[in-house]
């Protein structure tokens, strides 16, 4: 047994290295970050996080400050099942699939890594693990990058290893778009993955029209086409649009995802393990996919990530996200040939630079 | 233009007179409460409201401090639609609807308020105006009170004025919850109108089954028989279990309310206009009811919603409900053989007694 003793938080505004840009939050100049840090009564300690785009985390901190501490304190730390629910219902009145939901996510990585930690074993390992080389992607935020700049990042990319890149879609005009697209196609030849991302920016038949438009650039997915709320509208976009579609880090809930797989509105579910409830429900989700016969991909907090794509059979193309805390972990992942591998240190293995941090902190 | 200068939150915790229970939150011994003014540039006020059951409002406090003032700040408050859009797009990134949607709506209410009292009308009026005079029913929140304490407490309804009454059920045996409607529907006669809340405590078909043993009581409605996430299941419960449903105060955008409807998993919607995004959102879920040839019901909030029940023209049975602010505000609707009516003062017309509300203060 480990007894939680003590919940700890702490809230950061880390500034970006570059502004970035995606058409519905505009510039991006900063993310806000929470981290956990859950200790039992033999000093051991797991470490969690969860993140956001330009708002939400101060609502994260008040939420597990202020309720799931309380939930915690005291119980069985290896008990994540069932501290997960009571934390849902502790927090579910005008709760459910909000900023809530990211606060449970925080805790329960803290609670993984901690349970990981105690037994000496990586989290990919003790999650089932599948292959802990896993495939990767990066993700582009660039909607305002002219496309020189678009290619020259693009260019980085290869140098650092990447072999799949994701770019922003959704500018003021669809035939700036195209020839963004259409730019990076030919730059980086016939068969190279590319993702395109709309950031929820299209109704369901502006995405029609764009994907009919992208059709021949051999795109491996259009992402968030649309609000994540028209489910009726991502069916219409799979089917007449002709690309498959992801969608997942607006999506942060078990039955959102299954209503969004069920309907067949979605090819490549992304959840944000962030912002879905944590490792206990992405595992859920990619379980869902599975049934489905669909691959699960990821968005951002790959350090994370990696131990739930290299546990999973059907996972395929874990995000890369821009908003990296490389130069906040001691072993940041390595990415080869557009691969990169789960490290084999206990928990998952991120070691925070909170000394580094503080000069972000709120 | 009433441009707007300053928005004021304050946050309470407030002792409710007797310690109500059901099946989801256990015992309630209080509710948070917070309170949003807003002032434009002529001096002109208004007040709006959240709450919650036992968890959240520091969330809802901190969301609009710190990210919705800013949307607010200098903008013209006659364009609420708009307002509404750029609060919701603020916080969407882990927000959509959850806490996040109390927030807004605190702030929605504000707005309509506002104008309200700068037109010198009251919002029944300005919302279109249908009848002021509303029926409503006395919402009990009495799961672990015995049948004979029940009985008192429908008894002090009646002497109240009211003439609907709804009851909460999911006690651990079903046989319980029989017994007790069951002696309710004896006591107040064959026709008076009884609904039966379980607050999502069972499963579809756990449900369908209660539903079933109900079915004989002539219930106006079963409330909340499982989670609202389950839109297969309500369609089911509704279809097998023979009495009409209730569902709304955990459904928080008119995208869920949409889905529920659009599936025929309900039959009284039930929005609450302080989480389901204000009055704005709220009278586009009763525009969507309509369409569909439904009545609208509601939760909570009963001195706000008279205003938009005696707007419209589907209403049906407006919930009084157990969190009254009857003791802070000066002058609480009166309810006269199982009617209420809308007061003809500017906005809303409630004057929150603040210096009342100061020993609850957080």
């Amino acid at each position: 047994m480990a007894i939680i003793e003590s919940v700890r938080t702490d809230s950061y505004r880390v500034k970006l290295e570059e502004v970035l840009s995606d058409s519905t939050h505009g510039s991006i100049p900063y993310f806000e970050f929470v981290t956990v840090r859950i200790r039992d009564a033999d000093g051991s300690e797991g470490v969690g996080y969860t993140y956001a785009v330009n708002s939400g985390a101060p609502a994260f901190q008040v939420l597990i400050d202020g309720y799931l501490k309380d939930v915690l304190i005291g119980r069985d730390a290896d008990t994540i099942e069932k501290l997960w629910q009571d934390m849902w219902w502790k927090i579910h009145y005008c709760g459910r699939g909000g900023h809530g939901t990211s606060a449970i996510s925080a805790v329960d990585i803290a609670l993984w890594d901690l349970k990981a930690r105690r037994l000496g074993t990586p989290l990919w390992r003790l999650l089932g693990g599948f292959d802990p080389v896993v495939d990767v992607y990066a993700g582009g935020i660039d909607l305002d990058l002219s496309l020189d700049a678009l290619i020259r990042q693009a260019d980085g990319f290869l140098a650092h290893g990447h072999r799949a890149i994701k770019m922003k879609a959704g500018r003021p005009r669809l035939s700036e778009d195209i020839e963004r697209v259409s730019g990076m196609r030919a730059h980086l030849g016939a068969d190279f993955p590319i993702m395109v991302d709309a950031n929820m920016r299209w109704s369901a038949d502006q995405a029609i029209q764009a994907a009919r438009a992208l059709r021949d650039f051999n795109l491996v997915w259009l992402e968030e086409p649309t609000i994540p709320d028209d489910v009726a509208g991502h069916i219409r976009i799979l089917r007449d649009g002709g690309i498959p579609i992801a969608s997942g880090e607006n999506i942060h809930t078990i039955y959102e995802f299954q209503q969004m797989i069920a309907a067949g509105g979605i090819t490549y579910p992304e959840p944000d393990v962030c912002n879905c409830g944590g490792m206990t429900a992405f595992r859920k989700i990619a379980a869902l996919a599975e049934a489905n016969n669909l691959p699960i991909t990821s968005h951002g907090a790959h350090d994370l990530t990696v131990h739930l794509m290299a546990a999973l059979p059907n996972r395929r193309l874990m995000e890369i996200h821009g908003f990296s805390l490389d130069r906040f972990v001691a072993q940041p992942l390595r990415i080869n040939e557009g691969l990169t591998t789960a490290p084999d240190l206990p928990g998952h293995g991120i070691e925070l630079d909170f000394e580094h941090l503080e000069r972000y902190r709120v």
